[in-house]
């Protein structure tokens, strides 16, 4: 529970996103994520995100309302210099401060548009304009300059070009946010998880709740599940950061619960995860795909540095490309079907004999809508792993449409190289961070 | 001025998200623009969205407050069978109505799970409770079904999964939208662009407006964009459906304006319009790429029926790839670099040789972090299109981090592979409505 409402040590924080365009669908707004995932990273525990149009009377209403219910608002939009930017006007009216033209902001004007060779258009000058009492917040690239003002909460004004936003986020509001309350993010710990869904997971973690509870001395411990199918995250927000032995404990009993679903601790994803136990033992990965389309290979090319390991691979969409380029026999593929076991093994061993590396991904499929038949429906997957030690092949169920199967499959195949690697003892689940986390985790 | 109080045709909604993941900052909230354009492209106004934290005392204390204010709520997350899902006891606070048990619910979650040869977790038997009175939205790709509740307010409450969100909005509730005080939405005609950005496109078609609203005989024409670069989506929003000779007209006349980055009108998007094209012809096509690292291909590969036309392709990582398997020279590599013209021709060369295709796309390219240089900063990606009479490369500057480069290179291969279909005479600019819209397009 994190209500404003209820007792926590975090200062409060609300997010207001203003402009008609987030009212009428057809803009999706990045920069209620960027401000919540501020907030957040400054230790708030952010209670709502309200999104309004450009409506003076609605804005000031709820800008009055939230006086003294957070420590800090986040306004984001409206500070543009046409009649239907509103928003200096509706802090000013909330926080009964008359605007008053800044002479410094006047100026500033002045340059930037002297620097782009213009004179100044009059309507420009109400950009200038700040409730009385405000700090301003300097916006070297855009026109609209932010402020801070209020008392029992403060209004954190900012401009609704996201990189505006978040240049002014990032210099000119992370250095006073210790000022405005803010404090260290809450420490959290992120298990990651392939082969079960949420609910699963979460059967399989409740019996071991009390467990957890004693380990962390904790009246409560808050989990959060999120999905991406087939991928489940089991986040962990913790109180305080516990001891190396408190986790190594809280990792153990975690893992017990949630495997073998469970793939790593932390936020380095999968292919990373993949890519770096290969790098580990100087091993070179290829892929030969046919329902996933290069769904693997984009997979792993979206890691930095993929190059060190993934040497490439084949899509081999059509069954002559299967033959000419990777080897499969055509008696296999006339006896079993392209979707088979035998030829998802032969198209692995294809890639890792004809790319040379040390381990190949195939896959071969029905995406539908299309092709499915009794005995091999739409979902029907088979997945090939081949290694230097031999190569086997796992069939897979997938439901949903053509895209989501594709993109199942694509994840399906690394989990199934991960889960090999482990068994062959060259990896294991372990914390790895391999991407900025919103707040450091643990 | 859209606010509840305002005097307006429309009828009045709100639009709530639920999940504390849209409150860390760690999920962009497309939902929230999913279900704002849904409302309005059923005449509704939407006068606020807000966004709550998994927490039952907030959910039901701003549902309380919105009855009475708004026609329609559309409330979305929080419906799943773990205990942090709150929604259906908030809504069920709010309308005053208890929740019951719904047997045919219960059979439903029951035959699901039947269906994937599991017995059901008795979590998710909450799955099927819901407010007295309520009626039921059908979820047959989830577990948790929607319903329609309340009186002066009508909550409609979604699940929050995008993909099972959107076919409950259209499947479920659009047709329940007019008795809810929907009215029909208004026709639109989408144009879409890839190669400018918004606010060029803008400038391009400003000139054109007065001449679109002599021919619409409209006061003033509706004109919205919307990115996701490279990709940008023009649509105009109409008052009536006009002729079809207007519709001819307004085409040509947005077409000028909006070449050359114009690629399409209606709702089928680029690579369903590049196999259209190419399947109309008998050709057949195949990659080869670096940079993108399998992006084209499963583009291609996600539109249904790709097979007829897509053998293919190869994902040429390593230099060493490039070199056995599409036959690039190691003198083109050494001289010009693997990033250049040169290899990316011979790419293209060799995949539409070795995969024995009548055209081939390449890429090859720049993603970064890391890998640039002062004469081949990341983001420099050249193209090669290779075609029966002959095989071009041209060369892109793209801008971002990683990943956004190689999807936008990938979205590039194929409309620099449209383009020269264009000039062929083999593809043409025209109305192709390959997937299900939003709202139906004209």
């Amino acid at each position: 529970m994190t209500g404003p409402s209820s007792p926590t040590a975090s200062p409060t924080a609300v997010v207001v996103t203003i402009g008609d365009e987030l009212l009428a669908g057809e803009t999706v707004d990045t920069n209620k994520a960027t401000l919540a995932a501020f907030a957040t990273a400054h230790g708030f525990s952010v209670t709502a995100a309200h999104t309004l149009p450009d409506d003076l009377e609605a804005i000031a209403r709820l800008l009055s309302d939230l006086i003294g219910r957070c420590r800090l608002c986040l306004v984001c939009g409206g500070l543009g210099p046409t009649s239907d930017d509103v928003t200096r006007h509706a802090v000013a009216r909330a926080c009964g401060r008359p605007l008053r033209r800044n002479p410094a902001l006047v100026e500033d004007l002045e340059a930037k548009f002297a620097r782009l060779g213009r004179s100044m258009p009059e309507a420009n000058l109400v950009q200038a304009d700040v409730p009385e009492g405000a700090e301003i917040l300097a916006n070297p690239i855009g026109t609209a300059a932010g402020f801070v003002v209020g008392d029992a909460t403060t209004f954190a004004v900012l401009p609704g070009p996201p990189r505006e936003l978040a240049r002014m986020l990032h210099h000119e509001l992370a250095p006073r946010m210790s000022a405005l309350g803010g404090g260290p993010p809450r420490p959290t710990r992120r298990y990651r998880c392939l082969g079960f869904g949420e609910s699963s997971l979460a059967a399989r973690l409740e019996p071991r709740l009390p467990e957890l509870e004693g380990l962390l001395e904790s009246g409560g411990v808050r989990v959060r599940y999120r999905a991406a199918m087939p991928l489940v995250d089991v986040t962990f927000v913790l109180d305080a950061r516990p001891s190396g032995e408190v986790l190594d404990a809280m990792d153990r009993i975690v893992a017990e619960a949630l495997a073998p679903a469970l793939y790593g601790i932390g936020m380095a994803d999968l292919p990373t995860r993949v890519l770096a136990a290969l790098r580990q033992h100087g091993h070179t990965l290829a892929t030969a795909e046919s329902c996933t389309g290069g769904r693997v290979a984009a997979q792993i090319t979206a890691v930095p540095g993929a190059s060190s390991v993934f040497a490439g691979g084949v899509v081999a969409y059509a069954n002559r490309i299967k033959t000419a380029l990777l080897g499969v026999s055509e008696e296999d593929l006339a006896r079993h079907g392209a979707v088979s076991e035998q030829v998802a093994r032969a198209m692995a061993d294809g890639a890792r004999a004809c790319l040379r590396t040390d381990f190949a991904i195939s896959t071969t499929g029905i995406a539908g809508p299309a092709g499915g038949s009794p005995e091999k429906p739409v979902g029907t997957v088979w997945v090939g792993i081949a290694t230097p030690d031999g190569t086997d092949a796992k069939r897979l169920s997938l439901r949903g449409e053509r895209q989501r199967i594709q993109h199942a499959a694509a994840l399906w195949g690394l989990k199934l190289l991960w889960d090999r690697l482990v068994a062959m003892d060259l990896a294991r689940v372990e914390v790895l961070d391999g991407q900025p986390a919103p707040a450091p985790p643990l």
